[in-house]
């Protein structure tokens, strides 16, 4: 055989500790504030939606945090994940780049999600908690957590989007054989989901719904908590698995990534294989780069404004200081749910707004294009999602080929495209077209922001 | 952590070598017989059809065939696949078995196909082929040969039965994401198909007719070639990696099959997971079980006549001595696309009239129920196929629970069930029925067998 392709490690692998950036950032990030009066949020403020644990870890500034036993024991299931040498896209390509991705896909629910998902329903458990509630778009967070529902014994609700609810049967099918609940929301089940009905009985939902319902079910009952996967400095430390695993496979073929790309929607899987070696550059270490890749009819990093916003679309949550297109933004239905959020978290806007991160945006049709070349050279079909980092990484290759430098280069395969056919299929049919960008500058004039 | 989950071999623990079980049969298979004249069937009679490398390993007895050094270099993108120590499982049964699984779904099609798909693959391109045709029906066989096509560059084409091709545009997606070609079957670019459609224009087609199409299409042409998925000899020799990799990952744990367990539709899954072990047993090695697991719906193994009989409907193939329900046999519609064949391979028809292999057919409700507590349990939800060795596992344990007995349970979950969501839909929803199981023998009654 040529040289090594699939660059594995043994169960014992899995990293003992997650890694927490807050440890590093070289200037403090804008505190959280309360939307009701803008003072700066406490502990107990977020006790009646998240368990202890974890809302230590959201405000923790230690570097290591232990990751369970219980936890790395669900972990192992599918990790360490495979690191990869894309051998076969280099050639195609023929670029002098080494190329190398990190597949999440290999995950039971097929991305990256599981990873915090896991974590959460282990702390939720641990403290007592008998039920989750939690919201779902596309799908994929939903079915991470009614996973993680399934191997700690907890009752996992999912308020699904109701559009993706009838669109997306078999994510729906998916949740519901780990015994998971699913509401399509708005429903009559919540405050939040009535009052939406009683207006427009017709309503087909928005993410923005749907986590309002799920919060209003966390806060009232004392067995319930709720899960979000993404956006919060607690779901990008669990994700930071993916990313220390990727160090210790580099060490084992002697190398080193010049560039580092992910794609980017809340952001959690941008961080979690972007900040081991982004804490190692703060520390001191490698001048590595970041790119942060975003949907161009959803540019948070690139066209929104970093500033505090709500996370919600109700103005329920919390205010953070993050890269927004304002909350009233709905972006347009194209084939990357997972990108379709109108902020992004926090710790990567900071990071963004001090230069380690360069965000850049592409339009759907070029990381279709880019996902094809991916397959039929590597063989696996990505997400959606994940073709923006393909996408990326394609053009750094190509810049590679053109200026002959032989750059490392590596990204996050963050999911497989197995329940993203419907987009292919449009694709190969020449049903897709890209989304005009201006859209996202007429949201953040409609939105309004509060201004602190 | 407890003890090991997930075994694993590093990227050099793939075998380099298949199995070919020919070498140890106590008794000698029939002669496959030509369909015009009942002549034995030499290598000029396959030549039209399949490559050279193939014909000998069709035909060989050598115990080792050397997997060349290019199919091991794709192999290596998932293979070592993992065997995994279900303990979730074991502790959801209360059983005091052991039970192991090995997990083909981790290939990029999702199941075992490739074992095979890549190797016809290389060995056509390296005699000069452009193009294969092949037939699929649930689309598992046509996604892997289109993965293989997409590895070496050749054209595919893929005959889908016209039924699947309308009700599973996920399938055809998939395919053609790595370049195939999919023609809804029967069709007009072939006399088979033209001959179908002039009798009946509506015809939504069948294996048997696409069967027919692909190979009229490959004997014609100088640059094509035919790729079958499962059934005979070659197919089931490159299935055995799977097998061989086991045999590794047990002895890494210091263990040994008691039973070993295998879904069966034209047989390869099973061969490839069992094979290796009764190698061992036909060589005076451990009195291993072997349990071959087929829908009650087409239970070929366990009401079937062990006989000479065409492979297709159209009656154009060669005749083999297999398990038959007669080659007018049609299946229901269950969801186990995979399994719905008339025939069974004659190496394992061969092996079961001898004894050396119980086979065992279960209705669809029960292998699904088994499917939901194994996913429930070990987070993969199986393809319903894999499901019908997951009921029989089960089953084992509980046995095992019941006599206090701690056996070693092994069985091949051969595929995820991601593209067959429809099915866990129907199943939760309450829309699934078992079929009776009386209709293989009226078609046995109607089909009439060659009498030779």
């Amino acid at each position: 055989m040529d040289e090594t392709v699939k660059i594995t490690l043994p169960e014992t692998g899995i990293p003992r500790h997650w890694y927490n950036i807050n440890a590093d950032l070289p200037a403090p990030m804008a505190p959280v504030l309360r939307p009701d009066n803008y003072a700066p949020v406490g502990p107990d403020d977020l006790a009646p939606i998240f368990p202890q644990a974890v809302i230590e870890q959201e405000m923790s500034t230690e570097r290591e945090i232990e990751i369970p036993t219980p936890v790395r024991d669900v972990y192992r299931q599918w990790r360490p994940s495979p690191l990869y040498r894309a051998r076969r896209l280099e050639k195609a390509l023929g670029t002098p780049a080494r190329i190398y991705y990190k597949y999440e896909g290999v995950s039971p629910a097929g991305s990256h999600k599981p990873n915090t998902a896991i974590a959460q329903a282990f702390y939720n458990k641990a403290e007592g908690v008998r039920r989750i509630t939690t919201e779902t778009g596309a799908g994929q967070w939903g079915s991470s957590l009614a996973l993680a529902g399934a191997m700690f014994d907890l009752d996992i609700e999912v308020f699904m989007v109701k559009v993706s609810f009838n669109q997306k049967p078999y994510r729906r099918a998916f949740m519901e054989s780990f015994g998971a609940h699913c509401i399509a929301s708005p429903s009559d089940t919540t405050a939040a989901g009535r009052a939406v009905l009683a207006e427009q009985p017709d309503a087909t939902g928005s993410l923005g719904i749907a986590i309002s319902e799920a919060v209003e079910l966390a806060a009232q009952r004392d067995d319930t908590k709720y899960a979000l996967g993404s956006v919060l400095n607690h779901v990008l430390l669990h994700q930071t698995v993916s990313g220390l695993e990727t160090q210790r496979q580099l060490e084992q073929v002697d190398d080193y990534p010049d560039k580092v790309i992910g794609c980017t929607g809340g952001g959690s899987n941008f961080a979690g294989i972007a900040f081991p070696f982004l804490g190692e550059r703060l520390r001191g270490g490698p001048a590595t780069e970041f790119i942060a890749v975003e949907p161009a009819a959803c540019p948070t990093l690139t066209k929104g404004r970093f500033a505090y916003d709500w996370g919600d679309t109700g103005h329920l949550t919390p205010l953070t200081k993050m890269h927004t297109l304002g909350s009233a933004f709905m972006p347009p239905g194209f084939h990357a749910g997972g990108l379709r959020y109108h902020g992004m978290a926090p710790q990567i806007s900071h990071l963004t707004d001090l230069g380690y991160i360069q965000p850049r945006a592409y339009g759907q049709l070029d990381c279709f294009a880019a996902g094809l070349t991916f397959a039929r050279a590597e063989g696996i079909i990505p997400a959606p999602e994940a073709n923006h980092a393909v996408k990326a990484t394609i053009d750094e290759a190509i810049a590679c080929r053109e200026s002959g430098e032989s750059k490392a280069l590596l990204f996050n395969l963050c999911g497989h495209g197995h329940f993203d056919m419907q987009a292919y299929t449009d694709y190969l049919a020449g049903r897709l077209e890209d989304e005009p960008e201006q859209m996202a500058e007429q949201s953040m004039a409609l939105s309004g922001l509060p201004g602190v």
